[in-house]
């Protein structure tokens, strides 16, 4: 492992993520996510290497999970501790948070000795980043009256919009896969939507990849049946990108034809955009007849795409008949998770602990996003602990 | 940040808190109380300069929340982690705790490498602080038979009688926004019913405040509209601490009349002590129908001060129609947590970062009574710790 | 506390815990539990002399409660919290954990940083043991595959065969109470079925007691009804270590003739075999009613066996009238706990502090499996931090 290499690269970036929340990627220069991507790298090594990267004697990293997870909260946690943080959960179900009132005073309440808050907020549309960024105004306005005495970052760990930890995890897998960022130039990247026997998948996951994988002059083929699309501004974010970095973007409506010579498959399910926009209103107005109808119409809709799975033909489409699968996990395995979903189990079980590789690289984003916020010169603080740092585990 | 004074200040100090649990304020020397004050204001100074106050490289804060709380929990947690020490969080959901076996027993095996427990038990009037003193002669049991390598320290997080950890971050607020304790003397501060559609409130928080600032030479002034009164033998106890100090304890059953020329308000709603009495006794029976028909009764009790809002033009009675307003929060807000309130919306807004501020204050008093607790000589180890200590972050 | 003695006696013992799960403690040599009790034993007087055992920077430590605990969960933090270790709980309930292909992933995923997993499973017969293989199992190939730096320990924290941080805390509590694991050799300890107005409760204390006992020369007695029997293959397991060992094991099914002589005395209740057997098959096929029915008939059976409470009746049949009660806790207490449990009130008072020092071994075992997982010469660390390691508290 070439630490001096890599925290040379990292000290030449000009990347502006000093105290700054991490909401949405495509919000980020280039630099920033080239830091974000080096700074993981190095604490992995670090670990590797059992040398400690821990930055804080003490501190709180406070975790807000308005929806399920696992995976994303081992996450978070794992990259809390590795800097020195503990984690405190903190429990919506008793606090009336949704009130606009409250994010303001909760925010301020949980932060007095946090240097973190890491937000999950994907269920509604149009609701989860703008919540994040009223606990930000909130967080500011604390700082800013001395009632904080560090301002908390914000790391946005799923909203309606973006899902910035999973994707750029995604893409340090692809850098390692591929050997670098350079050779993922003119690769073939394949965002597919796939049959699910659930309905209301968040969309942030196929946003959060094309609107990042379009920046690294990749070829995005972004395929589902008609009228499964995404939120407008972010696809054409995502072709703005694709323009500038010298890749593309391309709508597909055929898998079969999407799938044709991919370096990399990605098939997951999700929710259309015209469903999103109304399950999000029924959802305001408690309509719960409203949304057992348009459940059902949702789900008879998707069952009319069940062909839309991942299969051993798809897969000898790809370029040599063998494209990198991606995703995030859990995937719907057809016989394993469910009768039949986004992925045969065949093709699955082949790249399985390819996708656990790829959701490894989660805690060290996070951490990376963390160790980005603190320090004005990461490389520098990096530099430090390489060269004088305490051992992880050991006396 | 002058450490030098103020650790010479804590250090002549004759307080006795070496080793002891903080169950109430009034059980406490003034010492003590200064003691507690000062080295809250130590630890957030160094926090604040970078230094770590972390004195336990290993250690259990065990929490007993047998109440919601979102403010009180953090703060415990703030603490714990500032300190060095683990939160782990007794879940009493499945334990049979309200036996008096089980107390015993629980209060042991939750203690073997245990160094606090933060307890929060504030419904059944005369149950709460009884409780944590059948867990306190559980654990001095349990030390002296040798069970426990420490005797774990007791900290009131609520109870049926004071909230310590309020009422001393009310103080201390107090004391910054005065400049001193000394300023403090001859103040006019009203602690003041006030109301709110919701009811059972505990009375800790006005019995804490009154038994508190009474102490410190302060003319209080306890409002509440005929009936809703305290428990008498704290009335008492506020009373006498009057007498001693020079300041003086005065009941008024008039919110406009209280308010005259006041220096500090702090209007909050409270249950009446005759109501709370028998709420308990039909809590104990399992009345849900007595329990419905006293809820009923008290609702409409109460509706008949829904007057006793502070507005602006109560403000406009006190003293430059400008007295700092004060809330433990969160506070029930005209218009905007509930149609009509504790407080005007304006008014709130007007003061709401100084409720912020003073909300701020306690995780360091939490941390200074575990401080307190485990040193016989504090002043030394802060000291210490500010000459020699480590960076809170950074490396 | 003679420590270069210990550290000297365990550097001496050829034991293989290195790397190595802890699932059962029939699978290891008497030199394993030799090393567990004395690095145990270490642990707990060095954090009596306020030296810090802390080997870890960072790290995580998962525990996956599958049943209700207080006492096995704060011993596991405790534990993990000693050695520097955070406790990350998995909470299955929003997990499909219990398919085959999710273990194998979910237990990656808990993993990317963690150092050891702790599971209790003790509901269901045949699956407890069987599920901690199958976590272990994809460990392997997680840490074969490069998914994770660093392969976590397993803890077996119960399951439906043994329990093995129990039964090592006991052993060495009585290595305390007689002195020396020598002196145990020739003692008689009575394992005895007693009365619960519960049922239902696990065989694995017993399993793990007789499993234990039988391999240092003590005298094995295990007493329960007719038809209370344990795990067959358990029950032979014990049988040949007890020949090993020139102990024993004797069958018997009248509670006071097996309390005659008796130097220890362990009566707990559990569920037989045969009705274990019954129960997982219908709980496996969700059969309400059977299990209603089984559940009628069970107890309709213990209570016919009413009379098998320890008493200080049974008492002044063993040896002097005063052998050393032992319960792993919470135990049905006759008019305190239930109307007629497992033992009496006074003999059960008479013996309460010992069960609470016997249950504060725990902390340390589990320390113990986790220091000897980690460090393939683990009396070389521990030499290294008496010498010069930290306090635990104090600057």
């Amino acid at each position: 492992m070439d630490f001096g290499q890599k925290t040379e690269f990292l000290s030449n970036l000009k990347s502006d993520l000093y105290q700054k929340d991490f909401l949405l990627t495509w919000e980020k220069s280039n630099d920033d996510l080239l830091a974000i991507l080096e700074i993981a790298d190095i604490l992995k090594d670090m670990r590797q290497a059992n040398i400690s990267p821990r930055v804080y004697d003490s501190g709180l990293a406070v975790s807000v999970f308005r929806d399920n997870s696992t995976r994303t909260r081992f996450s978070f946690a794992s990259a809390a501790n590795l800097l020195g943080l503990a984690v405190q959960d903190m429990d919506e179900q008793k606090s009336q948070i949704a009130h606009g009132e409250t994010v303001r005073e909760t925010a301020n309440m949980i932060s007095f000795l946090s240097d973190f808050i890491g937000i999950r907020d994907d269920i509604f549309l149009g609701e989860g980043n703008k919540y994040m960024r009223e606990v930000s105004f909130a967080l500011d306005e604390g700082f800013n009256a001395g009632v904080l005495p560090v301002r908390p970052g914000i790391v946005n760990l799923q909203c309606d919009q973006d899902h910035p930890t999973q994707s750029l995890s995604d893409l340090l897998h692809l850098k390692h896969e591929f050997g670098s960022l350079e050779a993922l130039k003119g690769k073939k990247i394949v965002m597919s939507w796939a049959y699910s026997p659930s309905y209301g998948k968040p969309m942030s996951v196929p946003q959060g990849i094309i609107a990042l994988m379009t920046r690294f002059g990749m070829q995005v083929e972004l395929a589902y049946p008609e009228g499964y699309s995404l939120i407008p501004e972010v696809v054409e974010t995502a072709r703005a990108f694709a323009i500038q970095s010298g890749g593309s973007l391309n709508i597909n409506h055929s898998m079969d034809d999407a799938m044709k010579d991919a370096d990399i498959v990605y098939p997951k399910s999700w929710a259309p955009y015209h469903i999103m926009v109304q399950r999000t209103e029924l959802l305001k107005n408690k309509d719960t007849q409203g949304l057992a109808e348009l459940e059902k119409q949702a789900l008879e809709n998707n069952a009319r795409f069940s062909n839309w799975e991942y299969t051993d033909k798809q897969e000898k489409l790809t370029k040599h008949g063998n494209a990198l699968y991606m995703h995030c996990l859990p995937a719907d395995i057809s016989g394993i998770s469910c009768a039949k979903g986004e992925v045969e189990a065949g093709v699955f079980e082949k790249f399985r602990l390819k996708t656990y590789l790829e959701a490894g690289f989660k805690p060290y984003i996070i951490a990376a996003m963390m160790f980005a916020n603190k320090f004005k010169d990461p490389a520098d603080v990096l530099k430090n602990m390489i060269t004088g740092g305490s051992k992880r585990v050991g006396f």
